[in-house]
């Protein structure tokens, strides 16, 4: 793309509340959110609540042409259920795990187990630099008695620090997400006074969207109005914020919401009500001043870059050992789980013919009986926190190694001294014999 | 402190080796430090494993006068370990924690319940910006089968990405600390090549040490051969890395290590060897657009300074309220586990009874001393994941409060426009009537 004075950016962001085989209808709705996502061609695409990675692997997939790049953020036990998709090429990526994020007991929760994190994406419009973050805070269950309140005062906290201490070399600065507060909340204003973010809802020249700028309304039939008590027509808590830089204007034209349904469809994309913003960025920079800047951040000498990329495939290694070694220990804490279960209902079968079949004669060995059981609860509850253990383990590596691996695509491409106009295509091996650049996690 | 166009800046570095009861001569060889700190006046102390907070506050109040300004870094159950010391007012933190850092079950190793982390630091040296880093990577304890590796190669690789995106908008880069790596590892070429940092030892232009620069030598007392096998005389695997920008030059001229043993000491600081490097800064922004740079990052207008302040004030607060909530679930948790282990000990008693004194003519009632032992048991493991649980949220909590404190401090004293000579002073109260900016973590 040339270097413009002008440049309009479509930025996206919708909680997909995509929790497999719980969430209603959700193989139909991310089919549609697809389908949209495809026909629409947003500049970025920030999802939140993709939890399950297959679902994500299928919208890339479906988005290979009208967004040929993307990242999925892995984090906790289950993921961080953050994605990204976009029509430029992501140079890199990071991602930041909130350190705190509930209590693994409240699992009807959900949140801690989600391992709630920001990532970060760092992707050039034009000749700009930007960072787009995309990120989902802490849920709010209750607003009388919100126990989680230090909780997510914490995360936007966290929040702010992350994108203020990160994004001093960036020209814009994107985030979209579900930030679970109310536009006036604590943590909101602790987020907004600290980074100068500006929140598109207010920004905008024109609005076309539920009112007050809600995403979660009364209307949306997978909202049930207990939730929303005490604000009967609905609450704002998903945003799309932005800000630009010394060098670089931003401003928002247009901004959209969904209305609680899709035209054509039996019901809407998601419990949240999806964001639409249009930025105009009008930068400062002279091209050769852009590149220059560019130059700065990629050490741009082919040796040292055939050098970085020796050492990432090297690391890339390491991590896929500590995988396999991952791997292994889970499955033997799987299994050793499955048997001390096994052992308990053989236990349990043995128990049930004395007792149904025969009298007092013959005495029940309950002694034995009682601390067999003890063992196999033992068994279970120690192979399970083993096995959530290492959940969060493999997760880590994965992110590392997905990280690791775009980090190599995009050296690599500048070590060949062209763009790739399509990362799906087959991988092409570099002169050193490394693995292809391919951004496939399938790799 | 006036622009000046050469500075020069000590920087010192120290795995403290501070386990409390358990490392040999701990509270001597604090002592130690502190006086030779004191005396020596480094401009930048970073320090690793102060794994007790007491011990930092003892350090702290010792080098009130000579490092007026510091940093503890809370993380995961015991803490990080890592502690900052300046001559120079700190004006932010931040603190990264790794997403993997061995196993919990593992607990001779020790390293997950530390919570290794990064922190950072950002201050002002003359007219520039200076991000300063300060880190301890997983320790290494095997050479031939390090099963910790992909653990440190993945920490080195989020240490890079974490130092390459917060430094952008720094003028001066500065890490130390403990890697646990070889110059030549891995991790440490992922780090050097990616980042750009240069090694003190490898750049200076004078050098007085060890051999090798090395920093775990065998004359080192504390130093058990056995642990340096295959490497006979030590290795090294401490490091103060830096590198500058575009507009500021930087080069080490003089760093030197301690050789194992201290002048008119029985015994060395610690089982690692301390590290000073004297790195000379050439600025070439002129001094208008020094400060400029300086309040493009710090919005200035008092108004929103002062709103800034609230909000952070607020945040506090709420923080606070979580703060004591963890408190008591721990104090309960802790207290369920007393009685859990009471009632252990009562049953056991009241078995011991019949077993010595009385004959089969009572019999003993198995089934019910079975359960209940199960139950003890059950109950003792889940309160002690609990309190661990808990110490890790109070950690956080504990962080991010202190966090804010600080930035409450740094926006305090721009409110009121002229700099606190010492921030020991009793608490200045600002016109809103919030609490006081004093950076005492008593407070």
């Amino acid at each position: 793309m040339a270097n413009t004075d002008c440049l309009s950016v479509r930025v996206f962001s919708l909680n997909c509340w995509g929790i497999r085989y719980l969430s209603k209808h959700c193989p139909q709705r991310y089919h549609m959110i697809g389908e949209m996502l495809r026909k629409e061609e947003h500049d970025i695409v920030l999802l939140q609540e993709v939890w399950s990675e297959k679902d994500y692997l299928c919208l890339k997939k479906e988005l290979a042409t009208s967004h040929p790049y993307s990242h999925y953020f892995k984090s906790g036990v289950i993921g961080s259920g953050l994605a990204i998709f976009s029509k430029h090429r992501i140079h890199d990526t990071f991602l930041y795990r909130y350190s705190l994020n509930g209590y693994p007991y409240m699992a009807h929760h959900g949140d801690w187990f989600g391992g709630k994190a920001v990532g970060m994406v760092v992707l050039n419009l034009g000749s700009l630099t930007a960072n787009v973050y995309v990120t989902h805070l802490h849920a709010e269950y209750s607003r009388d008695k919100d126990s989680y309140l230090p909780h997510r005062v914490v995360q936007a906290w966290e929040l702010q620090q992350f994108i203020r201490h990160t994004s001093a070399g960036a020209d814009v600065v994107i985030l979209g997400g579900d930030l679970n507060m109310h536009p006036q909340d604590l943590g909101n204003r602790l987020l907004m006074s600290y980074t100068g973010l500006r929140d598109s809802y207010v920004e905008t020249a024109k609005f076309d969207g539920c009112e007050d700028g809600m995403t979660l309304i009364a209307e949306n039939p997978f909202i049930s109005k207990k939730e929303l008590v005490p604000f009967e027509k609905g609450i704002r808590i998903d945003y799309i914020l932005f800000k630009g830089s010394s060098s670089t204007e931003i401003h928002c034209g247009f901004m959209s919401t969904t209305k609680g349904s899709v035209p054509d469809h039996p019901f809407p994309y998601s419990d949240h009500e999806a964001l639409t913003a249009e930025l105009t960025l009008k930068s400062n920079i002279p091209e050769e001043a852009g590149s220059n800047r560019q130059s700065k951040t990629w050490d741009s000498a082919p040796g040292r870059v055939a050098e970085l990329v020796d050492i990432l495939t090297e690391a890339r290694t390491e991590v896929k050992v500590g995988l396999h070694c991952a791997e292994r220990m889970r499955y033997t804490a799987a299994r050793t789980g499955v048997m001390g279960l096994a052992l308990l209902f053989l236990e349990l079968a043995i128990a049930a013919v004395p007792w149904l079949a025969l009298g007092a004669e013959q005495p029940f060995p309950r002694t034995s009986f009682y601390l067999l059981a003890a063992l196999c609860f033992a068994i279970l509850l120690i192979t399970f926190l083993l096995y959530i253990f290492y959940t969060m383990e493999l997760k880590s590596l994965q992110g590392a190694e997905d990280q690791m691996r775009l980090a190599v695509g995009s050296l690599q491409e500048k070590l060949r001294g062209f763009p790739v106009a399509q990362p799906h295509n087959a991988p092409q091996r570099p002169p050193g014999g490394h693995k292809p650049s391919a951004l496939d996690p399938e790799e």
